[in-house]
């Protein structure tokens, strides 16, 4: 059979210079969450197929890499999937139930995984539990540039702490990674769901269509406070309703992008004080005090304690997709992407779904991958990479001198030299030139010939 | 569905104490290799059917975790299987042909997609080009105490040089790693397959008989010259061809481990250096001259350069499993463990199978999971995790308070010391204690009625 020389369909091969910085990012990303009390944990890439298909992953559940059952076990379900087939007769086969031939798949998203790992080992684990977790996902997607099938995802999460501690440490965790990064200029948007939800209760909606408002109101981004109304008059809400709910954004979102774009930091989280407080005003008991008061608390503590250049803001029209998530959601928008480089919030629930007892959580994630893709569009240098030294050994070098070649390169990288012992290739010149696009910089030659 | 708390079969959750070591010996891993000038590579978790089926990877290929197709071609792939089942009846339903169901599967090792890797991308890649690839490989083998069905590998592969130079710097790397972490006493037993080969024509045996004879010689250290002979003989090899064949073995590999043990490095290698000689005198024309000298330059070259306490020897009954090793093969042996914690060769042959064009290729592995497992069983302490530091804050702090802990904490954060800000509880006696178990040494408390 021919070999294949190009990976799957979306995955990719990572070159050497985006290794460098994956590296470098993922030495960095280690070194300062451990300096926040997080610690490395590692779950399966290969989790049980019911867990995945728990309804806790929305639409990442239609994107599963299902793994077939191994021997017996698929033998028999085979079987038993040919035989339950309601078309003996083979001419017009109806697709048969495939459910049964795999028993697991490939985790979608680290937080599942996390939450049947910590339900697994609460008892090994303290309490609260400050995890960090880096590993592959996968996501049988339609292939696109730039979006890959395969994808690092890189998640902090603090599991068994109810306080808004939890939002504010993640917050500065994530937030001081990216300034050492060199990131500037970003903004966390903040918001919780329990303002989403008060704020459709005030407006007169019901309980059961609050998934489908959230998901026309996370358009405002892009569609604006006119687009929104639109496609809600179209679900067939109550005009009074619409306009009711809409008149709750428009005094808070009012400014264009670009105004806002012009505001410090520092007005950004004073704004988005009063923001809250005018909320939790119109809203009454609609929304508990508590909420808003936690929400300001964690957008004064973060501008007040924050170790890079970006600003926190209070967006009520932040969904997040997700519906897992029951209390604060937060977000990084990043201008020279365009888009969302990280987010997470609470997840109060999902825990408990495992352990049958409620468990509080929140976590975040950054988008690795974008912020690996925006390092290399930038041309980010890894720093303090050392000198490259390259050796170049003539060809048959007799034993005893080779021996001495090696004991000095010995002595070079023990200082930390990178030293790279190369036969001397005919073209000598082409040779040094390739190297020194790999960044080798000095050149020492052998001859068997000559003393060294 | 009920939610499963334990990972998948065979599977394991990584706890913080073993996360602890295992990104200790990765970021060691990678920058020791760094300094031999080697640079990180990565290749997608799922690999093409066809590749990992092409008889590369010998018994792992009945171990791989296979992928299902997805949607259309699922479809198709059901009803077809289900088209060409050849009992219509479903009475007694023969098992159908499932490959048609699967695309892809989970990689079993790392040399197969580092091959696919470099006929992808050679024009992109320096030449030789020294690769280093950590990753996990998945193998569907039966449970057992300390083999897991998900586990890390960490290859180092020069590919495109042909000379020994390869070979030299590998070991040199591998062992100066090793030394690293505070390993010593090991052993590199190092052969060639076509000394391998020698021997067997040597000896009268024909050349499909080769595979069958180098798995009983691989037998050599459980069973001894007697048991090897034994086996030969049921084979139905001629009495004549296998006295000779073992007479061959006996010179060299008459000492008991025992006495072995107490033979310095030093002298292992010029042990080994006579033996060579002796098996060239002996085999004659059978054997290239090249491939005996080169082994001696390999020996002779890792001795007088090593970065660690450790022994280098020629082991004339060293067959490692892969029938793709072409040239010279090597093991790390280790009493502590007692068995091979690392291993590779030469492998000329397996890139030109996906470019069709022969490219020098040999490679060294560590057991990653074995040494993780030995430094934990040896208690291995992480060098200078810094000092730990935790915070305790009052339920209920005031946004202007939190505020000023959090900036503490940046401070001390950013000088290197690990904060963890967490709320005191009512026991605080009990949470100091554990937090103490997690490394806290020092511990601060923060009161809302009290200045700090």
């Amino acid at each position: 059979m021919a070999m294949k020389k190009k990976p799957v369909t979306g995955m990719k091969d990572i070159l050497p210079r985006e290794m460098e910085i994956r590296d470098y990012a993922i030495g960095l990303i280690k070194e300062t969450y451990k300096t926040f009390g997080f610690t490395s944990v590692e779950t399966p890439a290969v989790e049980h197929i019911e867990n995945l298909s728990s309804n806790q992953g929305g639409e990442n559940e239609k994107l599963i890499f299902k793994v077939l059952k191994r021997g017996d076990k698929l033998t028999s379900s085979v079987r038993k999937m040919i035989a339950d087939s309601d078309d003996p007769e083979f001419e017009n086969v109806l697709m048969p139930d495939t459910s049964g031939l795999t028993d697991s798949g490939l985790r979608y998203d680290l937080t599942l995984p996390l939450s049947r790992y910590y339900s697994n080992n609460a008892n090994d684990l303290p309490s609260p539990f400050k995890a960090l977790q880096m590993g592959n996902v996968w996501r049988a997607d339609r292939p696109q540039r730039g979006r890959y099938r395969q994808f690092m995802q890189c998640d902090i999460d603090i599991l068994g702490e109810p306080g808004i501690i939890a939002e504010i440490e993640l917050i500065l965790a994530t937030t001081t990674l990216l300034g050492k990064l060199d990131f500037s200029n970003f903004t966390i948007r903040i918001n919780d769901r329990r303002i989403l939800k008060a704020m459709a209760a005030y407006s007169g909606f019901a309980e059961r269509d609050y998934d489908t408002v959230f998901i026309i109101l996370d358009k405002m981004d892009k569609i604006g406070l006119d687009g929104v109304k639109e496609e809600l008059l179209k679900e067939g809400y109550a005009e009074e309703t619409v306009e009711k709910y809409l008149g709750l954004y428009e005094k808070l979102v009012g400014n264009d992008a670009e105004s806002e774009a012009k505001v410090s930091a520092d007005d950004k989280a004073k704004i988005s004080i009063e923001n809250i407080k005018s909320i939790k005003e119109t809203l009454g008991d609609y929304l508990d005090a508590e909420v808003s008061e936690n929400l300001s608390t964690i957008i004064t503590s973060v501008e007040g304690a924050k170790a890079a250049d970006f600003g926190i803001s209070f967006d009520p029209t932040l969904v997040r997709g997700m519906s897992y998530y029951t209390g604060p959601i937060f977000e990084i928008s990043m201008d020279e992407y365009g888009g969302s480089v990280g987010g997470g919030g609470r997840y109060d629930e999902m825990i408990g779904k495992f352990t049958g007892q409620a468990t509080p959580a929140v976590g975040f994630s950054i988008g690795f991958e974008r912020i690996v893709m925006l390092l290399l569009e930038n041309n980010f240098q890894v720093p303090g990479t050392g000198s490259r030294k390259a050796y170049l050994v003539e060809k048959n070098m007799p034993a005893e001198k080779m021996q001495k070649i090696m004991a000095l390169a010995k002595q070079e990288r023990d200082a930390g030299t990178i030293v790279n012992v190369s036969i001397m290739k005919k073209n000598k010149k082409f040779q040094k030139e390739k190297m020194q696009e790999e960044g080798y910089t000095e050149f020492v030659e052998f001859f068997s010939d000559r003393e060294f």
